[in-house]
């Protein structure tokens, strides 16, 4: 499945939360499958902190063959056969406001100054990506979606989706996401921020004007980050306390290795994994959208305008939902996703409710579990497809 | 109680496991209550990352007047009619080697060079500093102690030293530790010494030389080490998602106050906490001496030269022991204390656990928890006292 993204391009103002008015706008898409004639089979997935429009299938080379290593985020789960299946659904992955991946964000050209963004890029949060993707469908022609669906940051906005429009959405597939961010998850989501601001080479956000890039903060983001992705578990069985042999050893030899006492050099093989992680995000990655996404989480949090109230907040929803957590998600733990169900229930919403008992933690909702995608693949081909025309 | 640091100097060089030799070196002491006749009433408090010798009682101001705010680390714990009760008990606080609290550590004056030692100060372990403070026993006549005590790091010192002078301790009390690091703890270590690392004023460890110190560094480790502190519930509890006011706003209507859509300034309370404990930890704490520290806990394994086999590594020891942890700790969590509990049973040893249900995550060890400080109290009272001539 060879994909290509196509840009859609709006005019029209869009008010933002913050009071601040983004102009115009730009927005990268990429659909799988056929839309049916009635236009009923669309299914919108959203992303999570650094994916992108990317979802499915593969990038072509130059000869229109698939690319290597360029298969989607969420390509296990949508594809031909797949548990999101594309030979039935018209599945369409896009890039958030904000973002570095093509959709307009820090690292475009702002038009009343001619410069990048950079940090002057409005601060936009998950409401504004969903009013920037209704008209998105506007312009596809599609009223409404069979399925909005998303993992993490992605099911915050899957839900926010069926309050901002119950009718639009018939339904909702939340994975491993929250009701709002913890004290806990904030604070790591600030300590990454403090890291980025505080690295000399970020210039208050205008990097790009003084030609370089905070890749040392982008880093430290990346290794809080990972950490929280996975679980105790399955760290101390991947990584526990292995060494990591130096160039030259002999890695048969590695259970025999010595500790080196040294304080910064790589000895343990965890330490090898996050400094990887961090190195290679620190290549892609845009730091004033790290900044703006953890903000949209900060911020995200329907019940505050009833006063905490989650019932309250999801009156309005009118979607069917199902909801999948993973047992050892310290990120998003499966109590979080029980506070959403509770509330969906205390307002008699139909809803499915899936807790697997994984190891992976948080990453578990990009991982290919049998279990986890045979209740998704199970949901969309009974109740799903049963209720498209 | 008005107590006054005294230094040790050994001009014996100690060999260190990383196979350096340490030429002479300080240890800076604090004792409270009286050293009874035969020498028997000895208790040694063994340190966590960020504390000292100063344990108990209050430094003195230019009056001889108790200096506010001087009280030691574990007041609650130590001092007359205390659980460790220094009307009985001769309670010996001391700074571990590579500390920058007094003893030998990276800010001191490297006697080959004549220049700071900074990164050239070598690595040191958990073992390196109980054969240090052996030879601190010697010096003070002091034969066998009544009882080795520590929180977190301090407990595992306390186990290292029932087993590499299992003769000279008859009880050992193991605060809210582990037997050894988790893959996850060691990458929130790696992550802090990133930060430090890599932050431009660190200098390769060299920064007293340049005049710099690598304060963004360390207020990230500190951050991040903050988190892993406290537990997910007492951050909500006394954070949650509170907003802060800013200056000049009414703090009555905290809870009417509105984002204000920032990407980097303080807008949630935990936030501001947070910032607040990194500030404080720069200003006072050695770089150096985190990495330090925080490598020393990587090490510290005793099972590893028993193929991972905790209890032959506990084998050696012959102390009577009481061990604590708390329910919500998921730094050092039951589980890791729990390890070592049964590894001293499968060697007969007679052990003590007390599991406290408290709300405050690691950091409980620190606070005045009632069950907790009767567990120690009985302990002392009971059997140290008991055993002691």
């Amino acid at each position: 499945m060879i994909v290509t993204p196509v840009t859609h391009r709006f005019d029209r103002p869009l008010a933002l939360r913050s009071g601040a008015v983004l102009p115009a706008y730009e927005l990268v898409v990429e659909t799988y499958g056929t839309l049916n004639a009635d236009k009923s089979n669309a299914v919108l997935v959203c992303h999570a902190l650094n994916a992108s429009h990317h979802v499915a299938g593969f990038h072509a080379d130059a000869h229109g063959q698939p690319l290597a290593r360029s298969e989607g985020w969420w390509h296990n789960m949508i594809g031909p056969g797949k548990p999101v299946d594309t030979t039935r659904f018209f599945v369409i992955g896009v890039n958030n406001l904000g973002s570095c991946f093509g959709s307009s964000g820090p690292t475009h050209t702002n038009p009343a100054t001619g410069q990048a963004w950079g940090a002057d890029f409005p601060v936009v949060t998950v409401e504004d990506w969903v009013e920037a993707q209704a008209r998105l469908l506007d312009a596809m022609g599609i009223d409404t979606l069979a399925a909005v669906m998303g993992g993490s940051l992605g099911g915050m906005q899957t839900l926010s989706w069926t309050l901002q429009y119950p009718e639009r959405v018939r339904h909702a597939v939340v994975v491993a996401s929250a009701p709002n961010l913890t004290a806990e998850n904030i604070a790591f989501n600030e300590v990454a921020r403090r890291a980025i601001v505080t690295d000399p080479d970020f210039h208050d956000g205008h990097y790009l004007r003084h030609g370089t890039l905070p890749r040392r903060g982008l880093r430290i983001a990346r290794m809080i980050g990972h950490i929280t992705y996975l679980s105790d578990d399955v760290m101390n069985e991947k990584f526990g306390r292995a060494l990591r042999p130096v160039d030259g050893e002999d890695p048969a030899a590695v259970a025999e290795l010595a500790y080196r006492y040294t304080t910064q050099d790589v000895e343990f093989q965890i330490e090898s994994y996050l400094r990887y992680q961090g190195d290679k995000f620190s290549e892609y990655f845009d730091a004033n959208t790290y900044l703006l996404i953890t903000r949209a989480l900060d911020y995200f949090d329907p019940a505050r305008e009833f006063d905490g109230n989650l019932s309250a907040a999801l009156a309005r929803a009118k979607a069917k939902f199902l909801l999948v957590s993973f047992s050892t998600d310290w990120r998003f733990s499966p109590a979080r996703s029980r506070e959403i169900v509770k509330a969906l229930l205390e307002n008699r919403r139909a809803v499915s409710y899936c807790e697997i008992d994984a190891p992976h933690g948080h990453d578990a909702f990009l991982l290919d579990d049998p279990r986890y995608h045979a209740a998704v693949r199970s949901y969309f081909e009974h109740t799903v497809a049963g209720g498209a025309k």
